[in-house]
């Protein structure tokens, strides 16, 4: 693969702010380094992409972004190791689904030197802000918008796209209770939810709302025609343990493909877990956390690695997660921060050194 | 209605841009006045708007509306009539829809003197770019982005809402067939199809580009479950015509509660055309088209008013309307226009002149 960011036009900021920012608690997404890349698509063409301080910039008022949410993004992470390494987990897995993304959303891909090459040459002028120690990392944020002006509802002819980078601990904390969605959906059949389109996520926010309300903290979508199969949660893929078998839902046109979840199927295989990739029904949940036999809900993404679920509520009815010691959750995410922060072997080749 | 915009600061344009501009051969949504309105939304509160020349302006590339999609708009039109007077055309429904949007989308309500009051003082200072004459008229899109900063699925907390104005002629030109849609959809049940949210959008970009690609200009959406009900289509509600009856789907989450659709609904009761609201099928359709009782089907919305469709393709088989010089669609849009443009009686109380 040709990742070579030859074109790069690089000005450095001339202070770096990272000596105001407190590592030891930072809130997640807020923060960013103190540099960006940006490139520009026009004339059927990208442009040499630069890396440039962080910075706001002009956008005309009728750019289609705004107007019709012409839009979509990444997530991933660097993570830094005992050497002073930095290392992306499976970068190529982001590339193809952010281009799988732009074509839903007829948007142009991006390549490869730009995406990957860009995001290198940019991490290593950020290299001394990841730091090292578990659930440290640098979340990286690529994402690509229509910049292209006029108020008509069609494809834009000009994109910007842009990497921003911003220190991270990790993205949950404290207990997580869930709501599993009756009324209210995530995607549409034939629809984007397989894409990260930023529209996706505006639309569970009033939901969410809702539920936070209610005290819970995420809704767990279920399919929206009806409402029986468990789906994803907001930026998060779900499984399931019952007995001493995980499930989860396979990926659809109404699913993220998560770079975690088939990780996490992967890595369980090695670890001799059972998987089952199938539908899950919310009526098997419910009986199964009936009879004791649902031990484990987690969601699994990038931000938050593996988040243990200790309960969920569906029809009114609170149903709580028996409280153990010795879960796949913590064995899993265990083993897969350990390849992440080259802990341990990376006998599935994922890790990619920057 | 309290629609005093008390507060408005305004800073005029030192130049007006409006001789250059070609009246006669306007693309739609491509000019802009010289003049728009914006006011920010920080610390729980809507500020004093402004208005003032049109301009890009700054934007931290973390901003939620690029991120998330959380941004909401509405088109509008205002008209002029004989005697110079501007005219707007149910403005109380635009502001309605715009706030249920915004509660939708977990944005914060417009109060009406911002919305409305802010519409109308910038009206007064862009009378010049509403042009008199059938056809003519200035497209207002008042819209709302989130502005607030930070990488993390969650609403913002600041926002910006503007009123841009477009000079228009007509939306649609030339013959308009459509396809119906059997694999891709523009909304799910329990989602935000219902809103106009900019993420509904980018949604259909690719599944248009497909059907453009096969000689259609346009998608007639169907229930995503089933494809079996006919919906809308990207910027218009559809109406059939079975022999001497109109029928179009209900409104519901999946269905934009378009003005012009309500306004057709009332107008063809006044003028004795009977009209069904209820659940369009696409079976009925095809059969009435195959029997030669489907005599029109018409889009209706903001831009194009009522536009005719000549024929629509289902399952690979193209089925070809009646031509007629006698459409319910003509006679519609003339006594619909009429009222807009004041030369005809608005027995409804529709117009509200500015
Ligand atoms: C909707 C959705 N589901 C699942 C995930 C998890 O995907 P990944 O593991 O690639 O981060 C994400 C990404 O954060 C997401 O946005
Ligand atoms: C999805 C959709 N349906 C229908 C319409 C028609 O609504 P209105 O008549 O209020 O313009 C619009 C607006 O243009 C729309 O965006």
């Amino acid at each position: 693969m040709d990742t070579t960011p030859t074109l790069i036009n690089i000005t450095r900021a001339t202070v770096s702010k990272i000596g105001s920012v407190d590592f030891e608690n930072l809130t997640f997404g807020n923060v960013f380094t103190d540099h960006m890349l940006a490139c520009e698509y026009s004339n059927g063409a990208w442009q040499a992409p630069v890396i440039k301080p962080y910075e706001p910039f002009m956008i005309d008022p009728s750019a289609k972004v705004f107007h019709y949410g012409q839009a979509i993004f990444e997530g991933m992470k660097a993570y830094k190791d005992e050497h002073d390494d930095v290392w992306l987990f499976r970068p190529d897995e982001n590339y193809d689904r952010f281009n799988k993304s732009a074509a839903r959303l007829a948007m142009p891909e991006v390549p490869e030197n730009i995406f990957i090459g860009g995001l290198k040459a940019l991490l290593n002028i950020e290299r001394e802000w990841v730091k090292k120690g578990k659930g440290n990392s640098l979340y990286i944020r690529p994402f690509m918008i229509a910049t292209g002006s006029g108020v008509i509802a069609a494809p834009s002819t000009q994109y910007r796209f842009m990497i921003i980078l911003s220190p991270a601990r990790s993205y949950y904390s404290g207990e997580v209770k869930v709501i599993i969605a009756e009324h209210y959906s995530r995607a549409a059949n034939g629809g984007i939810g397989a894409a990260k389109a930023a529209g996706n996520y505006s639309a569970q926010f009033y939901p969410t709302k809702l539920a936070n309300e209610q005290g819970f903290q995420q809704i767990i979508w279920t399919d929206d025609a009806t409402h029986t199969r468990l789906e994803e949660a907001g930026t998060m893929n779900v499984f399931f343990r019952i007995n001493d078998t995980l499930y989860t839902a396979p990926t659809s046109e109404r699913i993220l493909d998560g770079v975690t979840r088939k990780s996490i199927i992967e890595l369980a295989a090695r670890e001799n877990i059972p998987v089952e990739v199938r539908p899950v029904l919310v009526s098997e949940i419910v009986a199964a956390a009936e009879n004791g036999t649902l031990k484990e809900i987690f969601g699994a993404g990038t931000a938050a690695v593996i988040n243990p679920i200790c309960g969920f509520s569906y029809k009114g009815k609170y149903y709580e997660l028996p409280v153990s010691e010795d879960t796949f959750a913590a064995e899993l995410k265990e083993k897969l921060t350990n390849i992440q922060y080259k802990l341990a072997e990376d006998t599935f080749g994922w890790t990619v050194k920057v």
